[in-house]
Parts: C-alpha cells; sequence; structure tokens
C-alpha cells in the first residue's frame, strides 16, 4: 500500500469546513489535484477507477455548498464517492482503500458521519435520501437538505421509480442529482437512456419553439412574427416543462441538463437549488473517467483497471510462467455460446453485467439471443420466466447478492410455476475487495428453502460446463441454480466435452477414514489441499463433492452417515440455513446422530479483503478444514 | 359452493371460439351476463369481486378479437380475471372458486391453456408479456399477439418501469392494457396516479393546441385564426404525443385514454391496434366494481367482501354468541397508535395495504407518520431504512409474501447497517384461499440466515404487543422481525398493558415428559389443544413457544436437550431451513442427540383452501402435532 502526496491545496483540505474557506477561484484546482490524487493512488493501489473521475467536480460543488454532514449526501452505488470520501477525513487513509482492514471502496455509515447511507448495490439513494428528508419534515428540522447523486444506469431500476412516485407527492426536501454518463459499468441500455439523450441534445421547449418558429415563419405576417413566437414561447415553457418531461410527469421539478464538468456553474445552480423546496431534479451531464484520457475512451476497461502505469496507461498483467486455469466467468461466456451454436432456444440474459458475467461474447454473435436488460435483476428473471413459457431455454446469469433483488420473482414467477429457468449465480461465497454489500453470503440458504428447485454448484470448470449442457436440455423441467464464484477455478484444459450429469448426484473425491468431508462447490478444491496436507500427519479423511445441495444425493449421504460419524461440512456461505444445515436436515429426517462440524461464513456481515484472506478469517480456508478434521478425528465425541 | 346459471348468451359460451360466433351487436348481452354471473357466483361462494366487475368489457372484447390460447393474454395480479377464466372454460366450475381442491382465484398455468402466465403478485405483467414477444420473434411466430393487462395500482411498482425500460427499445411485439381505476385494494397513491389523471381529465395535446387556440384569439387577424389552428394541431400533435407522454417517453406508443366499459370502443380499438406492430400502451378507465352500485361506491370494502346478500348488498357477518378474539391485523393497527402517541419517533409505512394491514387507523389519525407509498416494496423498505437513520422508530408492514419483494433491502439497506427497522410481517404462515403465492411459508428461512436481524413471532396478541412495545424502545438497535398471521387471535381481552422482553427469551406453556414441544408464533395454540387431548390418552409432553427464532432463548433449549430425547418442532413455515432447522443447528452445534420431528410446510407448493385444510394437509394443526408426540412417545428411537 502506497501513500500519495496530495497537492498544495487538497493537502489543506482536511474536512469540507476546510474547503469552504477557499475562495470559488480556487475549486477549479481543488478539482484538478483532487483528481490527480485519485489517478495516483488507484494506479498504484488499485480499486474503482472512472466513476470517481467523472464526479470530481461535483463532489468539490456539494461539499463547499452543503453543510455536510448535517446536510446529508447520498451517493448511489458509491463506487464513485472516492472523491467524497478524500473530502471527508479520509485523504490520509485513502492509500488503505479496499484493502483487509482499510477503509472501503464504498460509504459506509460506520466509517464516517459524512456517509449518510451504506451501499453498494444500486439504486437505492432516493428512498434512502427521501426517508432522512421525511424524518427531518417530522422532526422540524427544515435547514436540513437531503442529496440523492444517482447515475442514468441505476435509475433503470424499479426502486428509483418506487421512489420518485413517492417523493414526488411528498413535498419532502429532496434534490436528486442525475448523474448522465451514458454507463453503467457497460454501457446503459434502454429506453431510459434514449430518453435522457434526447431530452440533453433537444430539449422538448427548444423543439416545440422552434418547430412553432417554423410554423410562423409560412405564415404572410413577417412583423408578427417575432412578437407571436416571444408570447408563445412564453406560454409555452410553462407548459411543456411541467407536462412534458418523464421526471416532471412525476412531480419532481426538472432542473438541467448542466454541464458537470464546470464546479462553477454547479457550485451557481447549487446556491439556487437550495432555494427551492419540495422534490426536485438536477440533471447533469459528465464523462466518466474525465481527465484520464484513455479511461475516457474505453470506460467499461477503465471502470476498475487493476494496478497500472499512470504515465502510458499500461496496465498491469500478472505474468503466468505456465498454463492458468480460466475465471468461471469466461467459463460460463464461452460454454453458452457453444451451447447456444447446438441449441437454438438457448438465450442469455443479464441484468447490465455483459462484461462481468461474460455474457459480452454470446451478445457479440447473437445479439438476439443474448440481452443486457439494463440494472433491472427482477425484469431479468420474471422476463426469463416468460421467455419459458415458450419453450426457451434461458440462461439467466445475475450476481449471488444481486440475486437478492429478484427473490420474489424467482418464487413467484419461476419456481410456483416449475419453470426451468437457469440461474447462473455468479459471485457466490465471498467476492473480495467489494465487501459486506456484495458477498454472495445467502444464496444456498435463500434458493433451498424454494420448492421444486434445482441448486447446484460446480467444483470446477468441467462440473460448470456439465451443468450448464445439463439445464439446457429438452427433459429438464424445473428451475435450475448453478452458482459459483468470482475469479479463476483450477482447469488449465478446460473445454472438456459436455456430459449430462444426474441432477442430485454427487462424487466421492477420496475414500477415508474417521471423518468425512462434504463440500459444495469450488470450495472443495480447498479441500482437496486440506487432505494433502493432513495426509502427511497420516489423517485421512473421506472427500465428497455433493454438487447439488438440492436435491441432495441421499444414497451417498446414506453411505457416509453410516460409514462415519463425524462429518464436516464446507461452503462458501452462510452456515445459516444453508448446505450443511441442509446435511443436517438430512441426518435427523433419517436419525443418523453424526457430530458435524460446518464451515462457512458465520453468522455475521464479512467485511472487504483477498478472498484468501476471508476464507482464511472464516476457517474455510485448507488451513481451516484441515483443523477441523484433525480436531474431530482426534476427539472424543459424548454423546450426551 | 352453490352452482349457478348462467344467461341465455353466456351459457352457450364455452370457450372464446363460442364467443366469437356471436355477432357484435350481442356483445353487450355478453358483458351483461358476465357481470351477474359473478355477482351471482360471488355472492354466494366468495371471492374477489370489484376488479372483475370493471373489466368484464375488456375480458370480452379481448377474447372477440385474439386468437387465444394462441395469442396470450397476461393478467397482472389476477384477481380481475373471473370473467376470462368464465370465457375459457371454466364456467362449470366456476363456483369452486378458491375452495379447496377448486379452481384458483388467479389464473395459473397448470389450470388452463388460457393462462398464458402464473399471477398473484402484482406487477408482473409486462416483463411475461415481453418474454413471450420476445420469444415468438426469435421463433418466427410473428402472427402472435402478446397483451399485458395491468392496473394503475400495480403500475407503481419498480419492475413495471423496469420492464417499459427494456420493451420501450425492443420492437417485441406487445400490447400494454393499463385499466386506470384510481384504485388498488385501498385508494392508489402517489405521483402516478396524479399523472394518470391529468392526462385524462386534460390530455396534453387539447391543453396546447387550447391554449395556443387562446393567445392566438388575441390577435387581430380574424380570418386567418382558423387555418393556423389546423396547422398548429396537425404539427403539435405529432410532437407532443411523443415528447410528453410519460409511456412515448419509454418508447411505447400511447393510445387513449377510451372508456373501458364501451364494449364496441374497446373491439374498435383493438382491431386497429392489432394492426400496429412494436410495444404499445392503451390506457382504458374503468371503475372498480363496475355494475354493483354499492361496489362501485366504496370500492375497498367490496374489493373481496365475503358472502352478501346480492339484492340488499348486506354483507355477511358472523354473529359472535359470545366475546371474540380480534384479528392480529387489528392488535396491531391499534397497538401502533398506542405506541405512536407515546412516543413521538414511531411512524409506519405500508405498501397499498392499509386497510389489509389496519395501518388505515395511525393513517388516518396521524398522517404525517403513517405512509402508504403504494405497490411498492422495496421502496417501503429502503424509505423505513433512511427514516432510521435519523433516529425514527419504523414499523414497516408488509404480508410476508411480498416481502420477498424487498429482500435485497433488508440486507443491504437495513441489516447490514445494523438500523433497528421493525418489519411487522402481516400474513406469515398458510393465508388460506389466495393459494401458493400468497402463503407466508419462506419467511422464517430467509430471515433468519441474514446477519443482525432479530426474529420473533408472538404466540398471541398479548405478545404481539409486547413485542411491538420492545421493538420501539431506544435501547432496541437491531432489525427486527416480528411476524403473524392472517386472522383471528386467541385473546378477546387482547388490550393488556405493554411489557418490555427480553430478546431472544422464550417461555414454557408446560412441563411434561418423554416428548418436548417447541413452537414458534400462533401455532402455539394448535400445540396446546394437542396437549389437552394428548392428556386425555396420559400423554404429557412438555411445551415451549420459543418466540424468538434468532437468537433463540439457548438456555431454555439448553434445559429442553438436557431433559429430551424426543423433540416436535412446530411452525407455519417450510421446514427447509426454517425455525426447525435453528432448533437442528443448535442442537448439533452443542453435540447433543435428540430425535426432531420437523412439522411446518413441506417443501412443495401448498394450493388454496381454508387455513383450517391446509394445517390439517401440512400436518401440523392440533391433531397432526398430537399424532407426531403420540408416534415418538412410543417409538423406540434407535441410535445408529
Amino acid at each position: 500500500m502506497e501513500k500519495i502526496t496530495a497537492g498544495p491545496l487538497l493537502s489543506q483540505i482536511n474536512f469540507p469546513d476546510d474547503l469552504k474557506k477557499l475562495s470559488k477561484a480556487d475549486l477549479q484546482q481543488v478539482c484538478d489535484e483532487l483528481r490527480q490524487f485519485i489517478i495516483d493512488t488507484v494506479s498504484v493501489n488499485g480499486g474503482h477507477f472512472g466513476a470517481s473521475l467523472g464526479v470530481v467536480e461535483l463532489s468539490v460543488a456539494l461539499h463547499y455548498m452543503y453543510n455536510t454532514p448535517d446536510d446529508q449526501l447520498v451517493w448511489d452505488v458509491g463506487h464513485q464517492a472516492y472523491g467524497h470520501k478524500i473530502l471527508t477525513g479520509r485523504r490520509d487513509v485513502f492509500h488503505t482503500n479496499r484493502r483487509y482492514g482499510g477503509i472501503s471502496g464504498f460509504p459506509k455509515r460506520d466509517e464516517s458521519e459524512y456517509d449518510a447511507f451504506g451501499v453498494g448495490h444500486s439504486s437505492t439513494s432516493i428512498s434512502a435520501a427521501l426517508g432522512m428528508a421525511i424524518a427531518s419534515k417530522n422532526l422540524g428540522e427544515t435547514h436540513r437538505h437531503h442529496v440523492a447523486i444517482i447515475g442514468d444506469g441505476a435509475m433503470t431500476a424499479g426502486l428509483p421509480f418506487e421512489a420518485m412516485n413517492h417523493a414526488g407527492v411528498s413535498n419532502a426536501n429532496i434534490l436528486v442529482i442525475l448523474n448522465d454518463n451514458n454507463m453503467s459499468i457497460d454501457a446503459n441500455v434502454g429506453a431510459l437512456k434514449e430518453y435522457l439523450t434526447d431530452i440533453t441534445t433537444s430539449p422538448t421547449y427548444n423543439k416545440l419553439r422552434d418547430d412553432i418558429w417554423k410554423l410562423l415563419g409560412k405564415l404572410p405576417y413577417p412583423e408578427f412574427q417575432r412578437e407571436m413566437a416571444g408570447k408563445l414561447g412564453t406560454s409555452l415553457k410553462g407548459m411543456v416543462s411541467r407536462q412534458s418531461n418523464l421526471f416532471e410527469a412525476l412531480g419532481l421539478r426538472y432542473f438541467g441538463p448542466i454541464d458537470g464538468h464546470n464546479v462553477h456553474k454547479l457550485v451557481e445552480t447549487i446556491k439556487d437549488l437550495k432555494d427551492i423546496p419540495g422534490p426536485k431534479l438536477l440533471h447533469i451531464k459528465t464523462v466518466k473517467g474525465k481527465g484520464y484520457d484513455l479511461a475516457e475512451k474505453d470506460q467499461t476497461l477503465w471502470h476498475a483497471p487493476g494496478l497500472f502505469d499512470k504515465v502510458t496507461g499500461q496496465i498491469n498483467k500478472k505474468i503466468a510462467t505456465k498454463p492458468e486455469a480460466p475465471k468461471y466467468q469466461d467459463v460460463f461466456g464461452h460454454t453458452i455460446v457453444e451451447l447456444a451454436e447446438a441449441n437454438p432456444l438457448v438465450m442469455g440474459i443479464t441484468p447490465a453485467m455483459p462484461s462481468g458475467c461474460s455474457l459480452k461474447y454470446m451478445m457479440e454473435l447473437m445479439p438476439d439471443r443474448a440481452i443486457d436488460v439494463g440494472i433491472a435483476e427482477q425484469h431479468a428473471v420474471t422476463l426469463s420466466a416468460g421467455l419459458a413459457t415458450r419453450g426457451m431455454k434461458v440462461f439467466c446469469n445475475i450476481y449471488s447478492s444481486f440475486m437478492q433483488r429478484a427473490y420474489d420473482m424467482v418464487i413467484h414467477d419461476v419456481a410456483i410455476q416449475k419453470l426451468p429457468v437457469v440461474f447462473c449465480l455468479d459471485r457466490g461465497g465471498v467476492v473480495g475487495d467489494d465487501g459486506g454489500t456484495h458477498h454472495g453470503a445467502y444464496d444456498l440458504a435463500f434458493m433451498r428453502c424454494i420448492p421444486n428447485m434445482i441448486v447446484s454448484a460446480p467444483m470446477d470448470e468441467a462440473d460448470l460446463r456439465h451443468l450448464m449442457y445439463t439445464a439446457q436440455l429438452p427433459e429438464q423441467n424445473l428451475p435450475f441454480v448453478i452458482r459459483y464464484p468470482r475469479g479463476q477455478g483450477v482447469m488449465p484444459e478446460w473445454r472438456v466435452p459436455m456430459q449430462k450429469m444426474q441432477i442430485g448426484q454427487g462424487r466421492k473425491i477420496q475414500d477415508g477414514n474417521d471423518v468425512a468431508i462434504l463440500t459444495i462447490g469450488h470450495v472443495g478444491n480447498f479441500a482437496v489441499n486440506a487432505c494433502r496436507s493432513l495426509a502427511t500427519e497420516d489423517i485421512i479423511p473421506a472427500h465428497y463433492d455433493m454438487r447439488f445441495v438440492k436435491p441432495l444425493d441421499e444414497a451417498m449421504l446414506h453411505e457416509v452417515a453410516q460409514k462415519f460419524t463425524k462429518i464436516v461440512t464446507v461452503e462458501d456461505g452462510t452456515v445459516v440455513g444453508g448446505f450443511g444445515a441442509a446435511i443436517l436436515e438430512f441426518m435427523n429426517a433419517h436419525n443418523y446422530k453424526a457430530s458435524v462440524k460446518m464451515l462457512g461464513i458465520p453468522d455475521r456481515v464479512i467485511e472487504h479483503g483477498k478472498p484468501e484472506e476471508l476464507h482464511r478469517e472464516c476457517g474455510y480456508d485448507a488451513q481451516g478444514i484441515a483443523d477441523a478434521v484433525r480436531e474431530l478425528a482426534t476427539a472424543m465425541v459424548v454423546n450426551l
């Protein structure tokens, strides 16, 4: 971790009060120094990049004009809040951003009183800020301002619409700043994006006035035209601005669009808006990656590029000395193309993560069959259900923690109807640097309690391929979860021929005695390593890769339970109600009395860090598994 | 169950093909007979009422004009689809509607091929129909039409917005019919409602044209005015309709508003729309309860009035011979008022269920502190989180099965931040007539796996009050679930003084031997009855009301586990990962080897019926509990 020196003005700003002491003329320099500080730090320490560069001016203007933390800023998603963090007491720890034990990459209430609301998932800011504004109203604290800063990508989700439908009739003192840069992580999609482009490039009011002017120009009364146009202009402006704007239709006063990189314009506009009560929206146009040329040009690549040489723009890549295992994401991305080439019914759906989940390969080759629906997990699932009613074999790929957003749709639209949608749950388990909001910790628990669901997790790339192949076969007629982690698998030679798998069938990895290890998914590899190290101590546990959390391989479990009274379960998910609990339910139902040591994510929120650091912390890395086996193998189990 | 005779035309219509044989002139009579058939049947057999009356003409027009089931109709929510059901092969079984073993009160795919998509929860129709439309396009079946029929209430949810954002850029052949009646179950709320009223009463185009006409009227060239207005009209119509309409802004062509009770107008309009490709929206105005005077006047009461005298409009009420226990809903509704009177920080939030959950009492008395946010569960939860950051003590009341919609918000916005929002989960457990989509079956499982959550369920009205009181105390600083069923409690004298409860403390209901019964929530009363009947056989199990699923009362469980090796757990929720599983996890963690018989909702979708019928079916009514205890008490438990 490398600590960076800030520029002369920025280094004097510890808190927004210091910023407020500067004259307006200094603000541009503050912006320049802040931008440079972000570039300097992220290039050597990593983190999100383009989003924070895009709101440098906005961050400075907001803290210059508002009385934070009394006034409340809610940064939607939050990966753009680096400038905010640096200006609010965290400049000197910013180099620990997203590191184990360091500050979070997102605003977090227990990190700073300036972080009014913890974020990570998109689209929550308007609801949260509205709640704050209503509370202030009810508490009689009418001096407080409440600002939600939300991107046009986040705006495509349903939640902001629900919030605006309420805000528009609330009279609450809330300002929504729509940070419009045409992007989520990938390019933003959908009708709203086109609408925003439309009102930006040709505001309705101007367009209407121009059209009328033209019409009038055809009339034979030239001396009257100017007067007429003036009157019409005034009259139309009132009507059109109230009626013709999506946000005005929802009861928010609309202002903008203005240039979000003009800090003086921002300051002036905010000053004006502070005097206007009620719900309002300011539309600003920004460029993601602003001020770093390469990032402006390839915004998806530079969303979170990893480490790079800030001068050359060369992104550091690990140099592999031998063939490397691919990412599970790429195995998914290439395998779905193979399947779709063979089966015309195969389709792919992603809510705004085509690069992250690698559906982009299929989208490029088969744009009609692979669709990015925007940040809209609920729609992604119900759309998939609709497609499935017409016989399509849909792979709906959603990150595990984002699937929490579409839980009802999984139950109500897919599972109850027994529609054979395939849910590829990417980023199951701890995800690393993104931390608590993003860990896929709960999916095994919340999916296995749903009737009709098949819930599986491959231990390696080959199994991911076999599971995907199996899930799209004509005879497969139930919803099917395939859950895998972020990052690398274990098979450099991963492109094996695909085979049909038996639903609910696991496999024995090794025979053993005294203790049986039952694993689900990729963590099976940690168990393999544990077994290797235990072998040096002459401890030989059996190891079973269950493959399916639901249905369980009952035949295999009977074999296990009849042979072993000491069992270790390992999962990259919560130990409350998850895979281990499923094993307990089986044991109890069949009256087996084994002692089960359940390893997994404990019942608390795990913070950020490298996955290996977090596996260690949670005690289910190879060493943790070996410790658990050793302890059981040598313990006297007392039957009460 | 009483079977009703249909009118002369309706009795000949078994399927839409029969309807299509009639002349247009007969359609009004079909509508009249259909309306009468619904009134006749629902008055004596029960069910939803106002919604289906409001779409009689639409149902007839759709099946007259579209080639169902080849063309696909998706009825949002579905409680308005009685007319559709009667016209599609279910007239003669319509009297079994919502009865145990009878037809469902909602469209259901396995009930009829005319039910293109199973519904129950609101707001799914556009996503589902869009999926079907995209599938048809990809399959080359360009002749198919796909129609989503959605109310203005359902339109306030986020999901339809997500769907329209996608539909608007999709070129899919989809028609959205916006059935605008200003209602959900209660009056619809929010900015969208006001917007729809606005465009209905004064369409922008008309308003603009009128204004310009007035302006021109002030000019000194009378002969030119008419010509000018005509030209302006044509020109403006094009501009305004594309720009000024919320739905046009999202890329859907907008048509309407038209009178939804004029069946000929509907037929003509649908005929025209069938020739217009791409995504489009038809706005129709209807009256909920149309054709039954009382239902038109009190639309909330007549949403689902129960049995009534169709001539007098007298709604049948059970006549109580002795003081009756109140509904849990009313205990909530009155208790929150008491709490709010004493504690100015208490607030109440409901997503569109003020009557159903009884927050209406507080809304009437304290409109600033009790808010109906519309059908917007996600917003309800994140708004509550925002309020909680500012110190408010928010009771966010959401039906258990609807809470599935806000699962991510519970985790991400409330639990991770440890905000002390109180979630009152109404309609936990089987709900009865509404069936599989509405049972609150999964909540204990999906809530207890979330860190920082307190999960409780009162066994009676007094405990509901104590839990509510405890949850709003200043020292209470964690999210807090209070879960209770639909319907009556057990305490006619329910208004007991409120007391602080110890978090995670259960209570012993009775001592016993051999077998311990552990219950959670209202089903504890079933166990009390079971114990009473077992006593006549000299079987005396112990009975513990756990009150909390999380944290568990570990002291009590140690007592139980040290004394008993035979345990029955009882919950009105899924046995997969729920309360029983929590007990197993405890037993396993402490190495107890009890045999646990887990009673609850089995791992399949339970259909509709009276709650008692479903409790019986699931085996956890008093008899089921007694059977389980008897079996355990007399069994030899074999330790393997």
